[in-house]
């Protein structure tokens, strides 16, 4: 059927066409069928939508990825790609060979997966699991798709978290550590997706993070490290689409879980990984079992891959901090390489910046680094060379001016410090993008407090953020404190 | 956040909101996130997608669920609806509650979830299965949507296949002989969504099939009978979205199948039903064994819900009667019931159409009714009902006039004839949409040919349409020959 093409824009990066209802009856198209467009400079796919407005009869609207396809095109129906049938054999429980996992990767990466296909596949190996076998097969096969950074030295150190807590903002600490003791850490991070704050947020409130290839290359030769955005850098990108599948259902499965770190880590050039895996009720991880088994595969993963992993099994009940937020973890940062700082931050900050140099090798006290101020200094080359103040001090970052502290209502113990709860929280007052919004938390868990003591303190950059989330704050306990004489919570 | 309300239609049944990038970011919304939107007359849900064109800052552009939301509207994020925890649940292999399938259900009907997450459930059930307890309530919960008919006689009969055999044109012959025989019997029918021709295209060849309750009330007063589209009263209608997200996937896991079918049959007051199970290799249901597991659980099914199921176990590798698609499966249809007709066809409505009598109680000879021209009379009254020349013969039916006839090459055999090939084959031709378009099948299995003896005969409307179909034939080998002293297929 020959149709004119015309771009449209409807909220999507995949290649949708958009047909009249009469073309599409006329071609047998149905909604998520594909149809083959056949255009001057070749020939492409594009999954089928229906409409009786957007688009006139005689006419094919195209997005995005399609809006190189111009003039009078032919178009006819597809079948489905082949990566359909092996999503489908997933579905089945039946074991993914290497080059079948390869080629749902390339599927996914070349955008030629409809949502149902896309979740069918997250949901089939969800509901099914992967074996260590298609684990090390999909990491490759996520690895072999976007860009590859490579460096000079041997050992490349790096680490990652699976996340979950909040305020958890270790890795500037830990490059600092880490490059001061002469290794080599080109650290790329994400922003946050469902979080108040990833790395590259808290770091942008104290330079740039976002660089090229070769701005990131000309930062690390000068100081050994550098803390940027790593969407800058195309590291196995199909990882961002599972994500966007992954995120409604709320499931991370193990197997895609390391397939998706370790492929990230393989493209950056990392010989020696720390992996940080927070346990415990309301984490990623509930037990210490399971903890255990995520950590062995990630190594042997690793192994497979010839990428030296460690993993670290840390408490992922409660948050790690005082602040949460990008400016008010930034403070915590500057705060512990300054002087003291937040005492779970810095000792969580040491203890896997001692690994991390005891894995690569390398004798040297992460504490002696830290008190001695060569980790500060060293922080403030990577900021100077990233565009920032290298003279900034904790001092100078302020929080959002609008703020409500919330105090106990009871004495009592603090028995729960919610990560969740005060993840939400935070969000709602506006972290990220109000970066200076945010939360300070006054107490940890099992501390005692009196009536009218601060628990937490929010903080946001307009009125009505700050009024959002005190209404959520409401609704939310996520400083809880119990007394042991109270049977009784409340009477109302 | 205030923004204005736009309508817009991009190909979708879904509530989709539009928002501009800027207003995404600013309100925290990422793709398949919810926001609420209050408005003048209440509050609406709708699920978020990011463009940085079609839709200005300012502005939130909705799809058609949403388009009474007009002016300014306050928009918030929101979290999913309740039946997502419901989908994770099942996704775990966790037995699901009445009530949870009940919300899941609603939630379908109301359009509340996104691809990802419908597509999440389906994996979920076609993976983990659906207990016989779980089955039972999802089919109470998906008739308790849609429209509901009641009928004044206590027997009220009806008939199902699962289909997947091409040229299966049954039911008018069944429906002509049980209403002969005094009984009730309301059909409604679908249209193909990717067969050659559903029933109620085959007799939208012979007479209108779009009515409404009243229409079809008055329809069955005066024969006892109708042969309709089932579209047209909304008869559980959540199974058109689950089957949306089915297809793609080519998965039909058997509880959602019974559930979808069943609470049809009940919406439709259906009280006698006989199902017909197709098995064998390319059928839906492959082996003896599962058929028969299939047809226990529609008759435990049907017993929950006080409708009377019996199962009829039948041939599913090769077609039934001589022509596939909308004109030759009606001329086959009129060909059984004036005459003798495709031998095949004659003989399976007969064998079910005296299965439904007896289960129904009722002493009659569907043989006798057939040849005696009761069958013929009967099937005229129900045509001149729904507005068609009760006059019209098998022979005043034509085919496209558009042909082409496939011989065979060689000697021996006829060892296969594609049910799943020939479908394709009569789609590329035209068929339904194309009513004229489809196959003519000169062999059925395991007849001897010669060289030269014609295989089968595609009929198009079109020049065109002829000239894909025979693009598709030369790649395909619908009818296979093979003859026992050829080792050898060919050389090349």
């Amino acid at each position: 059927m020959q149709l004119e093409a015309t771009r449209v824009d409807i909220g999507t990066s995949r290649p949708l066409v958009l047909l009249n209802t009469v073309d599409a009856a006329e071609l047998g198209a149905h909604p998520l069928d594909r149809v083959r467009i056949e255009h001057d400079d070749g020939t492409m796919t594009g999954i089928v939508k229906r409409t009786d407005e957007l688009v006139a009869a005689g006419s094919i609207g195209v997005t995005e990825p399609l809006h190189h396809v111009r003039g009078t095109v032919d178009v006819t129906l597809a079948g489905p790609p082949r990566s359909v049938r092996y999503v489908r054999k997933k579905l089945d429980d039946i074991e993914l060979e290497a080059d079948e996992l390869e080629t749902i990767v390339r599927d996914i990466h070349e955008n030629r997966l409809s949502d149902v296909e896309l979740s069918a596949y997250v949901s089939a190996v969800y509901t099914n699991g992967l074996s260590l076998e298609e684990t090390k097969h999909l990491t490759e096969a996520m690895s072999g798709v976007g860009q590859r950074l490579t460096w000079e030295t041997p050992v490349v150190a790096d680490k990652h978290s699976i996340g979950g807590v909040a305020g958890n903002c270790v890795t500037p600490i830990m490059v600092a550590i880490v490059t001061a003791a002469g290794l080599t850490m080109p650290k790329t991070s994400s922003r946050a997706v469902t979080s108040p704050a990833g790395t590259a947020d808290v770091m942008e409130v104290l330079c740039d993070v976002e660089f090229t290839i070769a701005e990131i290359e000309s930062i690390v030769a000068e100081t050994n490290g550098c803390l940027v955005w790593g969407g800058g850098v195309d590291l196995s990108p199909v990882d961002d689409e599972i994500i966007r599948a992954e995120n409604p259902l709320s499931v991370d499965p193990p197997g895609q879980l390391i397939a998706s770190v370790l492929s990230k880590k393989r493209s950056a050039g990392s010989t020696h990984v720390v992996i940080d895996i927070p346990y415990g009720e309301g984490a990623k991880v509930e037990s210490l079992v399971a903890a255990r088994e995520l950590a062995d595969d990630f190594k042997r993963v690793g192994d497979h891959l010839a990428v030296d992993v460690s993993c670290a099994i840390t408490h992922g009940t409660d948050p790690i901090g005082r602040g949460i937020g990008p400016t008010l973890e930034a403070r915590d940062v500057l705060d512990v390489l300054e002087s003291e700082g937040p005492e779970s931050l810095r000792l969580k900050s040491l203890r896997l910046a001692e690994m991390l140099l005891e894995h690569c090798g390398v004798d040297a006290s992460s504490t002696e680094i830290l008190e001695s101020g060569q980790a500060l200094e060293r922080f403030r080359r990577i900021v100077a060379a990233q565009g920032g103040d290298p003279e900034i001090e904790a001092t100078d970052l302020e929080p959002g001016a609008e703020s409500t502290t919330v105090h106990a209502a009871r004495s009592g113990i603090t028995t729960r410090v919610d990560n969740r709860q005060l993840c939400d929280l935070a969000r709602r007052a506006g972290a990220p993008l109000d970066s200076r919004a945010g939360l300070v938390i006054h107490r940890t868990v099992t501390e005692q407090v009196e009536p009218g003591d601060p628990l937490y303190t929010i903080h946001a950059e307009t009125p009505t953020k700050l009024a959002e989330a005190e209404r959520l704050a409401d609704e939310l306990e996520p400083v809880r404190v119990r007394s042991k004489a109270d049977a009784l919570v409340e009477r109302r």
